[in-house]
């Protein structure tokens, strides 16, 4: 792979930047001049000055997003920085803009302190319509991201809840694929990080009503030290409230004890763990999301070979890749389309059930839409802002 | 002006942001997606892990600008806050694109802590090459300024040292034309706010030699209670401090009272201060700079009654626009071209020269370029940066 990479760095060298910004008003004679700048613009800002909301309808806070991160736990590459982690804000910012027309803007934080973070965001919010936090490390993540759904705009960590959406469409599929009902599914998850937390959260839901949470049969979730369970003494507090909605069954265990007669294995932690042998062991018609990158947790070949009948990865040289820029854009344009002041539970979910539907011609090999597919995250978005507004 | 403001309104209701975001990089296919994003932005990002200098070649960093406010001393309106400022910033972003091809992103702060906002800017520094601060009232914006110094890119108040760049190149032009040196000049600034304190700071480098500092014959600032002198009990000490460079004569009195015998009047205080009464009292061919917007401190046909020979507003309607759209666009390009880590007393000098040199056809009606002349910026942006470097 060394070719792709130094193509890479090469790309980026000669961009320096991969986005910019671009005026939406001619300036031309003195009159645009005016108009746009002083004293023209004295007649917004009076107005907006008299009703703070009016910003959306006056200004870029409309459609505009922060890509906000510490640089704590940036790709495989763990806790570089804030100005190591630009690279990738930058890329989600792009992305934004391309699949959903958002106007996104990379914020790389010099802290990693929750508190400075959690008022930095506070502070700088009253341009934004919302704030996507990306590539912090867990636990503090979820203490930033829930200190900071009072401020009236969306905060959303992709990390968290976009892999755990978009891991749910898969499953939505998958599920439909080899005969089973959601509700019936034992589901083993390694990582109890920012993903593997979210994605056991999500589980709670999953019936066909969905005013009604109808949890799967049962989730587990493994750390390093194997299954989360009630007998353990070294759960740190949110650990020890996953336990509230996980192991019903309060199994102990290594990973390959509990996965023997799960139905689905969700893989958000680190590549190389698993072998067909222990594919094995799993119920019939075993799915295997396998999402460490760039190299799974298991491979596909290693995987078909202990009988898993549908396989998702992180990556695009294999079939279904699990993507996660199959639910950001989507998600964050329907939110800023209905104004919505938070991503609501429900938001989620109709964002995971509208990306498996959005999916055509399901197929063993083709469980999600290809990512580039640009028709999705209209589809998403719509579902989102149904979903923003109030119930009846 | 009822129907210009109304137009005004008009066109930021229809754009709902005057600036957005643009992607540099088309994503085609997965090989793109690859690049730009996952897996391959791992490449750029372990470069800069190991130098975060690296930021400036392979990031949007090298040609970003955050417009930051905190909207409390905004246009003619005051302290209106973040959100009713945001039309302000964005308006700013935009120029900066239009006349630098800078990617100018506007912070507009949820506080007016001095604390807070220092810490802030520090906190987004990462991800910009420069920091624009706007419309911040004095005396804090003094200290927030003096405070941010140190972070490793240039923080420029524009309302201070934009304005006065302007005001000392629209000088040099004038002063030439009614045959006076610009170290025999008697100024009275009307104004001790971020402006009026700026440009009596540059005041005292005018001579022909940048390398030693020429001050004018004296400078007189006036507040609302008259000159500002070592006998009055009342001064802040940012005024007592400006006594160190200001008022040789140590002179007492009211405005009217020091404008007698002045060679020069520079208002960047309020509209509608004086008649052509006390322009009579000026020393001959007198230089009036009248700034206040929208209404001047003097119009500029009441001060060619009283015998001004030449004659500035911040008006588009009249001769002489002073608008610093001539300056911040020009000194950001230089800053970031020279990767400046401040902008120094020299590249200001050097700002206000080379824009008195662009002025082509000087007259009485022409003392500086007109304000859409898209040459300018790149000729000051060459003078800053060639003062940026270091001396030999």
């Amino acid at each position: 792979m060394p070719d792709f990479f130094e193509r890479s760095l090469i790309v980026h060298e000669h961009l320096r930047g991969k986005i910019g910004t671009v005026s939406k008003m001619p300036i031309v004679d003195h009159d645009d001049l005016s108009l746009a700048y002083t004293p023209g613009v004295a007649r917004p800002c009076s107005v907006i000055a008299e009703d703070k909301e009016k910003a959306r309808d006056l200004t870029l806070k409309r459609n505009s997003v922060a890509v906000v991160s510490d640089g704590s736990a940036v790709l495989g590459l763990g806790n570089i920085g804030p100005y190591a982690s630009i690279p990738v804000m930058e890329g989600k910012a792009l992305l934004f803009k391309d699949f959903a027309r958002i106007d996104a803007w990379p914020i790389c934080l010099d802290t990693q302190d929750v508190d400075e973070i959690v008022n930095t965001v506070r502070l700088i919010a009253p341009v934004f319509g919302g704030i996507n936090l990306e590539d912090i490390s867990a636990p503090r993540c979820f203490e930033v991201e829930e200190r900071l759904q009072d401020i009236g705009i969306p905060v959303f960590h992709d990390d968290q809840h976009g892999t755990a959406i978009v891991l749910l469409a898969a499953l939505f599929n998958a599920s439909k694929l080899v005969g089973k009902e959601m509700d019936s599914l034992r589901v083993v998850i390694n990582g109890a990080g920012a993903a593997g937390t979210a994605i056991a959260k999500l589980l709670r839901c999953v019936g066909h009503d969905p005013k009604v949470c109808t949890p799967v049969a049962d989730a587990i979730v493994c750390d390093s030290k194997g299954a989360i369970h009630a007998g353990r003494q070294d759960l740190s507090g949110y650990k020890k409230e996953m336990l509230s909605y996980t192991n019903r069954g309060n199994r102990s265990g290594s990973l390959e004890e509990v996965l023997v007669d799960a139905d689905v294995f969700i893989g958000v932690s680190k590549g190389d763990l698993l072998q067909a042998s222990h594919i094995r062991t799993m119920a019939n018609d075993a799915i295997v999301l396998a999402m460490a990158n760039p190299t799974p947790e298991i491979m596909p070949d290693e995987a078909r070979k202990g009988g898993a009948a549908v396989i998702g990865t992180g990556r695009s040289d294999f079939p279904n890749q699990v993507n996660n820029v199959l639910v950001f854009p989507g998600i964050f344009r329907g939110a800023l389309d209905a104004k919505a002041p938070t991503i609501t539970e429900s938001m989620k979910m109709a964002a995971a059930r509208a990306l498996a539907d959005a999916t055509r011609n399901v197929s063993v090999n083709k469980i999600l839409p290809d990512p580039l597919d640009r028709t999705v995250a209209s589809q998403v978005a719509l579902a989102v802002s149904e979903a923003a507004l109030p119930p009846d």
